[in-house]
């Protein structure tokens, strides 16, 4: 058996070696090889962390041997030697994990100093206040990384040093001040631990190596990694370093670049540098970097050779570089090579670019685009730059940013909106009256109601930006104001909301208009040649079907038909529908209804010409369309106080004007009898729990005359479009029964649609392609999905009520109240109703998969829940062979991304 | 290949031929090779009526040759030949279904006579009327079942006749009278289906017997195979049989008897006859039959003879037997044997005396008792002999039928309870401060709500019948009265409810007590000794707990907690833990509770001592402890009206006590802000879908000083009883985390009770033994059971709220509003509260079953929800591989029969 290799020189690694070299470990050991001036060092692997915490936390005397010879190859290479009076070898010593965890772990430099070396190092350099100010720097970074002393210790003596001798900066700390320091931070060590700093090079050495393996398991780390999905057991590898001094006069230098620009995406090189000083004076902040540019100036050959080593590194990994350097004496040395964060546009240009540049080819560059990116690019944003503070956190309801004066009612919006000022709506709870108001803010918010409320899903289905639920408001509608956090807001005041965080700003706030460039279609349409999931829309109007084709859809994979009955013009009807006491004034509403929908369908099945279009039935609970119960009951308690019915009257009330008072008295008493009227419908049809209530084809089932309306609509739709013309190929319905459970729903539903359908075949003597199928958003659908599918040309997954049943959440109530919690404390790992829980509802989707697919091979299989747009939510459809996803017209380019690069798992 | 048997000759077949020959047919053999006097015949077989329909109605000459051949056997047998105008054979057709079909399908008497065989008949028997009358049945007969003239055109010539002779009985009509008929009727069949009743025999036959054969096919014969699960593929067998005639005169006569009593179980035979009769007659009701015990008297030798055949035949079937006899010329034939119907009560004490008798041995008398024959002993039932009406249906809640004044408030309940009176209490709906009203009342009938509503729960826990959501009441509570389908009722009129069946009852109905005598137990006991299923209770006090032991509980599957806390005593004390704002006055809240949950425990784990007990802590949302939402509005427009702060006072108002005026106005204005604050918390408590809402560990994990003092009551609960020298032993709690979906949920909510635990130990020093579980009631809870079973030591499936979920139903809205529908339009079989469903519901079960075990073979599993005292649900979670059931007290008996009954399947 081999005995593994735990130590590694720089010249003996490369890329690849990622996972046992650490990150940055593996990318010193790349420059290395292609001989860059990469100061030499040696790299620890992540096995040895691993046995370092198998041993229970010890350093195995096998270990230290594979380090003496590492180091002596070092000490050999560079003719210098660690604890050598005369000749001191320095070191480094930096973590290195798998995947970066910045900031999370810990470093020491300028180690190997002590009273003797620091001598030798200041005579070797010429400078002895340069080395004083070294070995202050390692007692302060021992004291703190290793020792863990307390930081502010240590800062609190060189504040109180400064002070005495009237200085601003630690650069003008003289060699007596240093000297001074350096004997008070040994003295604090003792003082603090009972140790001394070691004197012993070697035995620092080892101390730093335990301290960066140890610090693998700090508590933030842990939680970091728990945040971040990072397995527990990877370890850390250890980077043992030559160290270079940027700290060495105006001929030395430390700095950070990018090989393009991290924001925009221009292909120049970006980043920033500080003249004499070391890295963690850059971090510090104590004097501020110097943009890149100015070095072209300051050193101009440096510069070129700077420039000319980040082309190579570039070219070489393929990706935008974010480089570390460090300038020593005039000579340049990188300290770090990594893949550079972007801003969103960024990424776009870049990929873009290094395909015409014929760096990465079309795959790569779909690969490298996170669909997050385009999100961004999507929606109005509050400028990145921008520093805000929120006074209040709601549910990111509807992505994008608004600003605008704060109105109360809808009708004051509408207003606002026809003189051109911006508003943002802001109600307790919206209501399909306030629709009109919805269309003409800028944005709306809510302190009540969550991710499903009629607030964020109208919204959403805008495109326009939403918080909701945003509990901390205290809404007075009647006063016109609101209170948040000890804040008081009044109408017309300025506020912004992040439809995306759901925070709520006061005042106005930069904001960053969407980008969808050239660059941002060349992405979409190469990820449209990989993809194999197709990518439909969830629109409910004409104007939203149009946008959804803009945006790439290839039909409609969900059409919410309840959402036309809500418009003003249509809701009385629908509300005398729901009155009736008889079939026949039932009957009698919907034909008046009948000619709404067909030019509802007419209109979207243009826009969809040669796509196909999925219309759910009608699936929220009757009581939805009717007034709310509690300002019903307000209204009935004001009427009955003023009733005769109810009260004696008093002569002495309303004696203004008496001679009207009959006529008055008369209006109350009828409008109380149709209020009580209505009030007894209402409270006949209220329910505990009307997500499980009586809605979807539960409805249809009894009241079989509204789905009959419904599906005549849809098809008189068709034949009118080809009677004017239109190529009855082009015009694909498919009708979904929502809230299927049992076989026998879908088989009694699928007669009724077969029956109108004959009706109308009869009736317009025209035939036209539809389909029937199901939403399966229950847990028995898919359980039963077998059965189910007898009946069924398609299934689509309704993937938000599926999650709510199979959890046992009511979304309108988690997201509110307890989700929030349960995200915090990470009992769930991410919202549900967000990224699908593959564990749970995922299991299910794929029972009925299977389950459908091996009674009926030829089923179409989609989803058309919230989780259709959401990228890691793609990738589990498309390994679960569906056929297509829907979502929101502005997902739909995310969608196609994420769809895209799901083939490439 | 052997040629298939299609027709068999009675000697030829025996009782174990169902399959083939029916249920009548096989019985008729089985007695001819017994030896009994059974008139001669022979069966047309199933197989022959599938072949029937499988040639599309057609009677092939291969069936036509077989009844051909055994016709000539049983014309040699009876020296008579069909259709011999001098010794004619008469022959009977009768259908006979593999499972008994009662009265849906066809007979045909009398058939072989026409104008020259009746008188042949007359001459043989020397009786003309009575040939004539034999023929006008079979005109008659004939034409009804083969020919399908409505049988009331024949009835309408015979009244005719009647009235024109002026007499009342069909007896009475003379040869003359006869014949006219009998060319009456022949008439009526010629003019309504233009065709002449047969003359030929042979054909009269074989229209008869295919005249069976589609019967099987009407549409009432379908409908009840569906009702019943009876496979619509069996076809039935022809039974053609020599007629044998109990109306020729008074030697001869037709009756049926029991072996035992059917209502009362007593070993003496029970029946009833007619003399000079046909089996039509009886059916008729024209004549009074007389008590088989008259007969005894009337022919001394044939009624010992009938009790030696009684005996014969009950010793050879093991089994009480319904027989039908005819008595031709004073010979006694039988014409028929099958298994008694029998009442409940006889039914347990025939299964014990047969046993006692040594003719079955005890596993096949509990086999023959079906459990719910048990449920209508242990309840007070409507005598089932009473005629009732109900002028309402409501939800059977809760078992029993109750009788008593109407009360609409608990006080007046109460009131009259100390009084001595039988009150009903009638609500809309019942709350936690009706407890005592219905502690007082005979039975509570509400008009909204479901089977899981207050009322419902509380009733079945006290015993109590209950009928819920009846919807057609309208109740004025105020005014004392209610109306219901045009009835009035008002406070103190009589009314009657039958808990098991729904209905309600004006005034007072004959009821029968329960009856539990020692025939009852010892069903019990010996099902005991078979069944592999433990029973256990779901019982919330020591009192349910004692009554749960009696009826042979072992164990309480199901403590449920809140109910403790409902009692008026502690209510205002746990609403003060609710409207605490801060954590602190929770806490003592919930330190002034504590003592009341330790006191319930102890009684508990007294009454249980030795046996398990399952704690559910705290599952439902809290605002169900707070004041009803409607009721509190309506409060504060009341107080708002009177406040001044609301409205500007009127000096002519509240005149009369002017003095205390400010006092009052002061108590007002207090009270309107105490409502105004309890408005503001139970709105911001309000849930859209409380079901699906913050309750369950989603409570236990955002409070968790209700569970921790709750986990504490239990454990100090015990420490105190081994204080009291108790045997630490007999005390097993079994704690359970309600509402479970993630295991992330069950970790954390596990080391909260492991730690409260390790305090008690610390503060008690008492170790008991103690298990930690969850309920298994959300559908991700039974698709992650593997990971969830790594927490617990137990699975206790809670199918009542599986089923809600797994359905998307809502039981309280779904039980009063579309289920019912469903119910009776067959879209579901079976409501799946009270019946599991297995394709869906039980399908979760057992993926749940099957990923624990593996997990952890040890898993303790069980179930309580209701499905916990349904016998087929008890036979599913036999079959799944459960350890108990759990259910009310009341059902014990039942499941303990029922788990008997499983092992034997």
């Amino acid at each position: 058996m081999n005995e593994k290799k735990l130590v590694y020189l720089f010249e003996e690694g490369d890329k690849q070696m990622k996972d046992l070299l650490g990150g940055k470990g593996a990318n010193l050991a790349e420059m290395s090889r292609l001989g860059l001036p990469v100061p030499p060092g040696f790299i620890i692997t992540t096995e040895a962390c691993i046995d370092y915490y198998r041993e229970g936390r010890v350093i195995t005397e096998h270990l230290k041997e594979k380090v003496d010879e590492a180091l002596a190859n070092l000490e050999e290479k560079m003719g210098r030697k660690l604890g050598d009076p005369e000749k001191p070898l320095l070191l480094s010593v930096r973590s290195g994990a798998v995947v970066s965890m910045p900031g999370m772990m810990d470093t020491v430099l300028n180690l190997g100093l002590n009273e003797e070396t620091v001598e030798g190092l200041a005579k070797m350099v010429g400078d002895r206040r340069f080395a004083l100010d070294c070995y202050r720097r390692l007692i302060q970074m021992y004291g703190d990384v290793v020792l863990k002393v307390e930081g502010s210790k240590f800062e609190h003596i060189i504040e109180e040093e400064k002070e005495k001798k009237g200085i601003n900066l630690d650069v003008e700390l003289d060699e007596e001040a240093l000297e001074l320091l350096i004997e008070k931070f040994k003295n604090v060590i003792e003082e603090e631990i009972g140790e001394q700093f070691p004197h012993d090079p070697r035995e620092q050495l080892f101390m730093a190596i335990r301290a960066v393996f140890d610090s693998w398991h700090t508590p933030r780390a842990q939680t970091y990694r728990k945040a971040h999905n990072i397995a527990d057991d990877l370890g850390t590898a250890v980077n043992v370093q030559t160290m270079v001094f940027g700290n060495q006069g105006n001929e030395s230098g430390t700095g950070v670049i990018f090989t393009r620009s991290p924001s925009t995406g221009e292909n120049e090189i970006y980043g920033e540098y500080l003249l004499n000083a070391q890295g963690e004076d850059v971090v510090a902040g104590i004097r501020t970097p110097e943009s890149i540019g100015l070095l072209q100036e300051a050193m101009p050959h440096l510069y070129d050779n700077l420039v000319e080593l980040c082309r190579k590194l570039e070219n070489h990994y393929q990706e935008m570089q974010d480089i570390e350097f460090t300038i020593e004496g005039g000579k340049l040395y990188l300290l770090q090579t990594r893949s550079g964060k972007r801003a969103s546009a960024a990424a776009v240009k870049i990929a873009v670019d290094m395909v015409r540049e014929g760096i990465i080819d079309e795959e790569e560059a779909v690969r490298r685009v996170k669909p997050e990116n385009l999100e961004q690019l999507l929606h109005r944003q509050i400028d990145p730059s921008a520093k805000i503070e929120a006074v209040a956190v709601g549910l990111p309801a509807s992505p994008g940013a608004a600003c605008g004066e704060v109105v109360f009612d809808a009708d004051s919006a509408a207003e606002a909106g026809e003189e051109g000022r911006r508003v943002i709506l802001v109600r307790t709870e919206t209501t399909p009256d306030d629709i009109h108001g919805m269309i003409a803010a800028e944005g709306v918010l809510t302190s009540r109601g969550g991710m499903t409320s009629h607030a964020a899903v109208v919204a959403r289905g805008m495109g326009k930006p939403c918080v909701s639920g945003c509990e901390a408001l205290r809404i007075d509608e009647g006063q016109n104001k609101f209170e948040v956090n000890g804040h008081k807001v009044s109408r017309g005041d300025i506020i912004t909301i992040n439809g995306s965080s759901g925070e709520v700003i006061l005042g106005e706030v930069p904001m960053k208009d969407p980008e969808i460039g050239g660059d941002f279609q060349d992405i979409l349409n190469w990820a449209d040649r990989f993809r194999t999931l197709k990518v439909r829309a969830n629109a409910d109007t004409p104007e939203d079907a149009r946008q959804a084709i803009e945006l790439g859809a290839e039909g409609i994979g969900l059409c919410r038909t309840e959402h036309m009955f809500f418009s003003s013009d249509r809701l009385p009807v629908v509300q005398e529908m729901i009155l009736a006491d008889k079939e026949e004034e039932r009957k009698a509403a919907l034909e008046k209804l009948l000619p709404y929908q067909r030019e509802d369908f007419k209109g979207i099945f243009k826009e969809m010409a040669g796509y196909p279009v999925t219309i759910r039935l009608l699936d929220p609970p009757l009581h939805e369309f009717l007034p709310d119960r509690d300002n019903l009951l307000a209204e009935l308690y004001d009427l009955r106080q003023r009733s005769k019915k109810y009260t004696s009257h008093n002569p002495f009330e309303n004696n203004v004007h008496a001679e009207s008072e009959d006529l008055q008295q008369q209006k109350i008493e009828e409008n109380l009898k149709s209020k009580e009227k209505l009030w007894e419908k209402v409270d006949s049809m209220h329910e505990f729990n009307p997500m499980l209530g009586q809605r979807g084809c539960r409805l249809g089932l009894v009241y079989p005359e509204i789905y009959q309306m419904q599906v005549r609509a849809i098809l008189e739709a068709g034949a009118e479009l080809v009677q004017e013309n239109m190529n009855p190929q082009d015009i694909q319905p498919e009708i979904m029964i929502p809230l299927v459970g049992h076989e026998e729903e879908l088989r009694i539903m699928k007669e009724l649609v077969l029956q109108v359908v004959e009706e109308v075949k009869k009736d317009k003597d025209i035939d036209l392609p539809f389909l029937v199928g199901t939403m399966i958003e229950l847990p028995r659908a898919c359980l039963a999905a077998e059965e189910i599918s007898n009946y069924a040309d398609f299934f689509s997954f309704g993937t938000n009520d599926l999650t709510q049943t199979t959890f046992g959440f009511s979304r309108d109530d988690a997201e509110g109240k307890f989700l929030p919690y349960y995200l915090e404390q990470g009992i769930l790992p991410q919202n549900p109703f967000m990224q699908i829980d593959q564990e749970g509802v995922g299991k299910l989707v794929q029972i009925a998969v299977e389950k459908s697919r091996a009674q009926k091979p030829a089923i179409k299989l989609g989803i058309c829940g919230e989780h259709g747009g959401d990228p890691e939510s793609i990738h589990f459809f498309h390994n679960v062979g569906l056929e297509y996803v829907s979502c929101s017209p502005f997902r739909i380019p995310i969608a196609r991304l994420a769809a895209a690069q799901s083939t490439f798992k």
